[in-house]
């Protein structure tokens, strides 16, 4: 695919075509990663008002053969928003279109911009007594296109499910311009192929998705937390079969913490609070609720001493309250950050059966021992069997010393998955860093398949090139 | 597209490559639907043992470029399996690939191949004291392939989602032969579009699903069931509201039911027995229920007297015991067949807005009027917006007499639906009877985009052809 870079003529044009006020001035910002590695390459960005000046954009650039990277909060942990070796890119930012374009309590919906930032959707729907409840670390930033592009996932994902299952409908504008107004509010539609979740985690390389009708749920009015150690990983799964078989559905989130990670953040923010004096190997975070009084307090708390009982947690703390709560989680949400000041060597973002867990850290912990000596901080949504397994440099030891082992690292781990049938990218997407490693762990017919589903939907190829289906494009730097 | 007949060479080949055993001879049932309105075409019986086989059958049909209907358990209500106006077909039957192949309680999941009817993966999953939520009429002769193919809905999509949401991965065939293995355990997987989704409710006109690897949940130990009258549709969306207030995610079910649908039951299966002395123009059933026990049945007299409190309920029934539960939900089943047995002009399966159900009732109700003088039950799946709006005879008028009516009744209703932003084939699918309508009332750039998929991946267009995407395949008949 040949394409043309975005020159000064091309900039000139979609002035005309849609104001001067459409065209922004590059920053730093539109180039860079969360973690500060990877560097995306400049282009001009068009932030567009409105659905249809969308069109006229991607219209104009299928025409000039010219790559649209979507860009959103900028939060994405695998370059998908990060051009590499194009012709000077547009990048389509959707900064300007942030607006909530309708609240529907009685249909339990919310219609909103693909620019929406994930907070102000969580204050829509609070307003009017309702949740939205994808749960990220990013919500502050991230947006909903991008939460929608890449399939977002987080806490909540055991019980609400990602992204693509929040999402009742979309619109979105096709490289040649077309907009499909898919904005629907209904349950149970079976009419025509399924395009919506096509879309929704494609990571911009079908379409631009401009804006979304997302479920609401009623409020969970009595919730509580426990934060428990556990003798071990299969003593983690007994637990969660126990949340399972006590609160079924009412179980919001089951999350595991490792020693080292609760370490890692005493180590970079002492004035977190941490619920364990001496800190235990491995903790599960649970968190259960209901929308209406159920003593759910005290159903966790005799949850937790069955499991005591039969020898599967050794300490624990329920929260007391809302503040307790809030503190409880923020230890869960500090670790990301705690990790990126201590700086990784290789990050992954696993995902295996959920039963495999524990032969998963085992054989990755070996597998990693081979190759030197490092610190492992494994930590993640337990109950989907999604794994952050982020390998550190052993203490004494610095990152530029260890980076060498990387590669290593990287293909032990990505090995261990396969063989496990799991996946090298359970959230945050393929990108650009995955995109060799897709080519090669991915099924044949199934790469085939998806390769001429995008040639017919965007035949040029402007549509974030690189991203998700583009081995050749190499890309260096941490994994996410 | 131009294709050719499975004629005698054809099937001749065909045994040579597979085996007699492949060929099956042609049955009546093949080319029936449930209400013996629609009838197929013949064509050669084709019943693979194994997904090789399939690859075999459809990399030959594609080479000589014959037709292929994927057929399961012949339950589908438009058409979908009942090839038209084609050169005679190869009838790809699951009959024999009806094994359940792992079952894997730890990870809540079976894998089971397409033809495994309904029935009996609720079955292997109570032996492992799981539940499989999918539940429909048909459940004991619908096979998991057609299930997937049509995204099969049912009374407890409320809860649990449809077909689509209850999968984790599926393994299918393309129409080249190549086999896809994506029978994943995971619960997050964003390495790649989502073609599981695509392949799903595509109505088999893109692939051939051969197995499914399903959700399991842990089973509901207290349920409970109420049988209210309610003063109104208004009344019965406030009641909703207040189930999803009080129950959150524990409501299960939501129906509702008419009038006229008791009154139907009671004509044609007088030996069922009614909740209601005197019936009431429209009740709902609901069903709640929880892991662990939590007291449902008394939490739902509770709520069900807080509606009585506010007028949104005149009159309702608990159930007491498993047996009556039962009994409430045969009144709910058997009304389709009492259906079939009154004789419908023109049945729909449509959906709205919940908020919208009112409006759609009140103005169908008048347009229907306008047209005639006819009998309306209307009934279904309240709690997703997804209505079963069926019109009779008045009594005293025959089915015959009043056949005359059913474009113009269909043309009414599904220019409401389309007003109110519904669905014109809610959980049913579009299969052929619906074919030309999804054109007339499709998106144009969605009709566009799922066109070129359907090239991408089905080139010579053998994979059903007719189905969701072929207007021109004119077919008579009630549409389901």
């Amino acid at each position: 695919m040949l394409l043309n870079p975005a020159d000064s003529v091309f900039r000139e044009q979609l002035a005309g075509k849609c104001g001067e006020a459409i065209i922004r001035p590059y920053e730093d910002r539109y180039g860079k990663d969360l973690r500060g590695r990877l560097v995306g390459q400049e282009g001009i960005v068009a932030a567009p008002s409105s659905t249809e000046e969308v069109s006229i954009i991607l219209r104009h650039c299928s025409l000039r053969k010219v790559p649209v990277i979507p860009f959103g909060g900028g939060t994405g942990l695998v370059g998908g928003h990060l051009p590499q070796a194009l012709p000077k890119p547009v990048i389509l930012s959707f900064e300007r279109m942030n607006r909530i374009r309708r609240v529907h309590p009685g249909d339990n919906a919310i219609v909103v911009e693909a620019g929406c930032v994930l907070q102000s959707v969580h204050s829509a729907a609070e307003d009017v007594n309702r949740s939205f409840p994808l749960s990220l670390a990013a919500r502050g930033s991230s947006q909903i296109g991008g939460n929608l592009a890449t399939n977002a996932g987080g806490i909540h994902v055991v019980r609400f499910g990602s992204m693509r299952d929040l999402c009742l409908g979309i619109e979105a504008v096709f490289p040649d311009g077309q907009i499909w107004d898919g904005l629907s509010l209904l349950r149970k539609d079976n009419a025509g192929y399924d395009l919506k979740n096509l879309l929704i985690g494609s990571e911009g390389t079908l379409a631009a998705i401009t804006a979304a009708s997302l479920k609401l749920f009623h409020r969970l009015n009595d919730e509580a937390t426990a934060f428990l150690a556990v003798s071990g990983l299969d003593a983690a799964l007994e637990l969660f079969n126990l949340f399972q078989e006590r609160f079924g559905q009412q179980l919001s989130a089951f999350e595991i913490l490792s020693g080292t990670g609760l370490r890692f953040l005493s180590t970079t923010f002492p004035e977190v609070r941490l619920p364990f004096a001496d800190v235990p190997e491995w903790m599960v975070l649970a968190d259960v609720g209901a929308v209406c009084g159920d003593e759910m307090q005290n159903r966790v708390a005799d949850t937790a001493t069955e499991a005591i009982g039969r020898g599967w947690v050794e300490d624990g703390v329920v929260a007391q309250s809302e503040a307790q709560r809030d503190e409880f989680w923020k230890v869960r949400e500090m670790i990301p950050e705690a990790n990126r000041r201590i700086g990784s060597v290789s990050s992954h973002d696993v995902s295996v059966p959920v039963s495999s867990i524990p032969e998963f850290v085992a054989r990755a912990d070996a597998a990693v021992a081979k190759i030197g000596t490092f610190q492992v901080n494994c930590f993640g949504h337990a109950g989907d069997g999604n794994l952050h397994y982020n390998v550190f440099p052993a203490s004494g030891s610095s990152r530029a010393d260890c980076l060498k082992f990387a590669p290593a690292i990287r293909a032990a781990i990505h090995k261990l998955v396969r063989e496990l049938d799991g996946s090298i990218a359970a959230e945050h997407g393929i990108g650009r860093t995955k995109a060799a490693e897709l080519v090669r762990f991915g099924d044949g017919a199934y790469l085939n398949a998806i390769a001429s589903v995008k040639a017919a939907l965007d035949p040029v190829g402007i549509m974030n090139p690189g991203t998700v289906l583009a081995g050749q494009v190499g890309f260096g730097g941490d994994e996410g």
